[in-house]
């Protein structure tokens, strides 16, 4: 699924990756992304109001543009952990800082895992020197690992294109699997490129992006107090500077948008004990807000999520959370169709002949349910999983 | 669970039911319930924009504010059927006026089940004239049973009472178990009073005890086609007319508030695969809305609702799901007791021992979780249930 194999490693960033003892398990646990001197940067932070100490201290330090390295670790989430908690991130961009010598605002820290727990500082100590040690080009896939929870399989995801008379470079990581809902829900993403990038660009680019592609994905609605999608430019690629507006920012949008849903597709595919991956697109609605509001509506009901892991094409729980969305909706103009099958025209139920046939479609791992509105011409996309036994399980003994 | 020994029918009014061949099982799936004489009425009706013809028609019914019968279903909604579903609907009513001999007008209709499939018109033309030569007083259970779908037992509230100088009795009962969730998910009830009321003060007192009982509760975050409450009331127990604002009125209020409570508790308790019923208790709110907003957040986060299950004490979703409503909230001021075991104090977790000891609470079958947000003396409370395997197994297989 990672598509590991398949991307270049953008210039001007090296990585490295270790189990520094924070899970129990001893699996990869710790990781360090570092450019070779200070770049631009962007990032989009979690809107829960309950906020991890880490995501605190980046936030503030990427508000000024600027970033050298990434610390990451999984296991420790360092969320409601007080002061002591905020005092424990400074320390681990501290140590970072030092073993780097590069000054400690230059320094994003992450954590994702467990809320509530002390970070156990002994790791980081012993750790995070030895780390600063094994930076290199090709480690990008243990930092992927290093970031993982519940997560089956690690993210990655490429892109290189002529871009500005120059082979421009994207590479992104993500983290995510549970917990996963709009607005930045447990998720960790961090994109890097090459690319020369004029002032102020970064943060609209990433903005757009993350609001297609992380935005549009749930698999449980929970929202977390940890999530970061972070964006690093070194410049380093040599191309003429992309400015707004030219068909180039165009371009460097398009490929990072790819990044960010091929990420969001494999967040979602890899949703707690999800087997079936399926797009919610919303047509002939009222606006694009209520297409959306709509799809939402369609792919965050329990009862859908449980039709599509029963693999039945129950468009009475589809058409019934439609009709609860905020949006404006007349049951007598609504037609819904599973991949090219029509269920529903205008309201009515077209019959069993047309449920065996989108039988077949929920048998596969990825389909498209469309629903159109009948009502004007606003459109939107939602990505969904279903809601299987292994769900229930994965989060009763995710603590045990 | 359903306290089905210990409730006095109302004066006034009969019931009967039968197998009518609606459901496949042979179970009863038909009902009447049947007063000597038309009577006041209220209802409150489902708020999705797809509302199934049954409601469509009751509703307008009930508005009139009198009325003599219902006749209810299960193992079909008539929902999402069209016009066709409209016709079938007005004729089920038609049968019962015809063999009762009174106005259509004064016959409410009510169906539940699957959405989408044509009402079998030959199980009604079959029996509904024997059910309306049925009627009996001790029929009330039978009409509960009738009207389960994936209920796992019959809900039936009773009280009685002395208002006004003479006894009154008030009897109530409930379908449902899966889609439930505030403001009238797939869920059904009858309320039955023998009490005489003065003009207009049905409707305010069942409005205020629906929002304090079935729009607390929720199993999954789904909302029906097909809800209704209706309240009837015979005024044949010959108290003092109950009169808004007295002694009396809030003696009746709070006793048909408990009923639905009662039966609210009962359709949490019966949710869909549940194995514990949970009340989620906010205190300190910057307002009541706020902390309604909360204990909703918290009540309906899958996450929070898998932990229950895994009996573990994961305080850190339940303060995330907090994070994430929509309401005033600061995480160094909040804690959180199990019961009496205090796990978080000014969002600071208190440690293993009293893991240990909230562990214990979380064995059990019913206990509440209190959040003190610490900022004033805003509260409210919801019902919940745990999200286990069973919830996923009887909603993927539903339709099979």
């Amino acid at each position: 699924m990672a598509d590991s194999t398949n991307y270049a490693v953008p210039k001007g960033f090296k990585a490295a990756a270790c189990s520094a003892g924070i899970k129990k398990s001893g699996k990869l646990d710790l990781a360090l992304i570092c450019a070779d001197q200070p770049v631009e940067c962007a990032g989009v932070f979690t809107t829960n109001k309950v906020v991890a100490a880490p995501v605190l201290i980046t936030k503030s330090r990427v508000s000024q543009g600027l970033c050298q390295a990434v610390l990451v670790n999984s296991g420790n989430a360092n969320a409601c952990t007080g002061e002591q908690g905020l005092q424990d991130a400074k320390r681990c961009g501290d140590l970072v800082a030092e073993a780097l010598d590069v000054a400690p605002e230059l320094v994003a820290i992450s954590s994702t895992g467990v809320i509530g727990a002390p970070l156990p500082m002994h790791c980081f100590e012993d750790s995070v020197p030895t780390l600063c040690r094994m930076l290199k080009e090709d480690q990008f896939e243990g930092v992927a690992k290093a970031m993982m929870t519940t997560d089956a399989f690690p993210k990655i995801a490429g892109r290189t294109s002529v871009l500005g008379g120059r082979e421009v470079r994207l590479l992104g990581l993500a983290k995510g699997a549970g917990m996963i809902h709009p607005n930045m829900a447990t998720m960790l993403a961090f994109v890097l490129t090459d690319a020369v990038l004029a002032d102020g660009f970064l943060e609209n680019s990433l903005k757009h992006a993350v609001n297609h592609s992380f935005n549009r994905i749930t698999v449980d609605r929970d929202t977390s107090t940890n999530d970061m999608v972070l964006l690093l430019a070194s410049g380093e690629a040599g191309n003429e500077e992309i400015v707004k507006g030219s068909p180039e920012a165009t371009q460097f949008d398009n490929l990072l948008g790819e990044i960010l849903l091929d990420l969001a597709k494999m967040i979602v595919r890899d949703g707690e004990g999800a087997t079936k991956l399926v797009r919610i697109e919303v047509t002939g609605a009222a606006s694009d807000n209520d297409a959306l509001a709509v799809a939402k509506s369609v792919a965050t009901s329990p009862l859908v999520k449980t039709a599509f892991f029963g693999e039945d094409a129950n468009w009475g729980r589809i058409i019934a959370a439609a009709g609860y969305a905020d949006a404006e909706l007349n049951p007598d103009l609504v037609s819904i169709t599973f991949d090219n099958v029509v269920m529903v025209e205008k309201g009515i139920g077209l019959g069993s002949d047309q449920e065996t046939l989108a039988s077949e479609v929920l048998k596969k791992p990825e389909f498209t349910v469309t629903i159109n509105l009948g009502i004007a011409d606003g459109n939107a996309y939602y990505y969904t999983s279903d809601l299987s036994y292994d769900y229930v399980k994965i989060n009763a003994d995710y603590r045990t």
